[in-house]
């Protein structure tokens, strides 16, 4: 079974291809003097890109990993998260804080997807 | 190949079944009043439920992620899970210590099994 | 599809193998006496190990998750991290901080790899 990487940087591949399953690296916004919720809509326009690259999509999303720098930015990011995802296509899911890598990041982002 | 996704909330689907594996979301206890063995024993309890509902259970586990709020309460959590595993069906597993969503919340699980 | 699962402890198996999939434990270094980039070299030589009994190797892997007790020596742990990784086979990758379950662990990697 063939493995395709793509959006290689130094550390790590960005999405992972591997039979059925789409494996992305966590995404933090580039920008990140936006808010959370802009930050927020900023990761998942980035995991819908990758996914794409991937041939899969937002609907075929089966496992999510969220980290927020500040527990008390859960409520906002879930207001960005609830209008982002598909419609009885939800993924399973766990959110808790964590300090991330970019001192101004405020939520970080790793899915797991289905391609078929 | 099919994804079925079982006990959808608002953010999350609780249970996502796809191909020969099963994705669990993060699984907290209910009641946040019982100490740190009571709200391990009924996350354990509603993840047999969820898996029983995927047709797998734990002696199909691949593999876990525990969040304990202290990692002091490492220790009874461990207890409580030597318990419940299926002998020889041990999963892969990591636990650290992360704040939750939920204030009194002090232990969530989620974890990856296989279905056949 | 049957599951394989090497080195247990009491808690955990260390190796899991189902398909095509392979799921390792969060490794720490068992010398926390090391700085955190002898820690990481210990890690994934533990990690190569352990792919090797579930006949994978490093550059089938597909994603890993990195947790460092302080944040501050995910760069030390980079170092290390991109000498080891093999070219063209990066993992997806997610790296936050987190207490760990032993005082003086300063990193945890727990990675998802193919085995065909």
């Amino acid at each position: 079974m063939q493995i395709k990487r793509h959006d290689p940087t130094k550390l790590l591949a960005n999405a992972v291809e591997h039979g059925s399953l789409v494996f992305l690296a966590g995404v933090v916004a580039k920008d990140t003097d936006k808010d959370i919720r802009g930050q927020t809509a900023e990761v998942l326009a980035e995991i819908d890109r990758l996914l794409a690259k991937c041939g899969s999509d937002k609907s075929k999303l089966l496992s999510a990993q969220i980290w927020v720098s500040d527990i008390r930015n859960r409520e906002a990011m879930n207001e960005i998260w609830i209008a982002w995802v598909a419609p009885n296509s939800l993924p399973a899911r766990a959110c808790v804080e964590a300090k991330l890598a970019h001192p101004k990041a405020l939520v970080e982002i790793m899915v797991v997807a289905a391609k078929d």
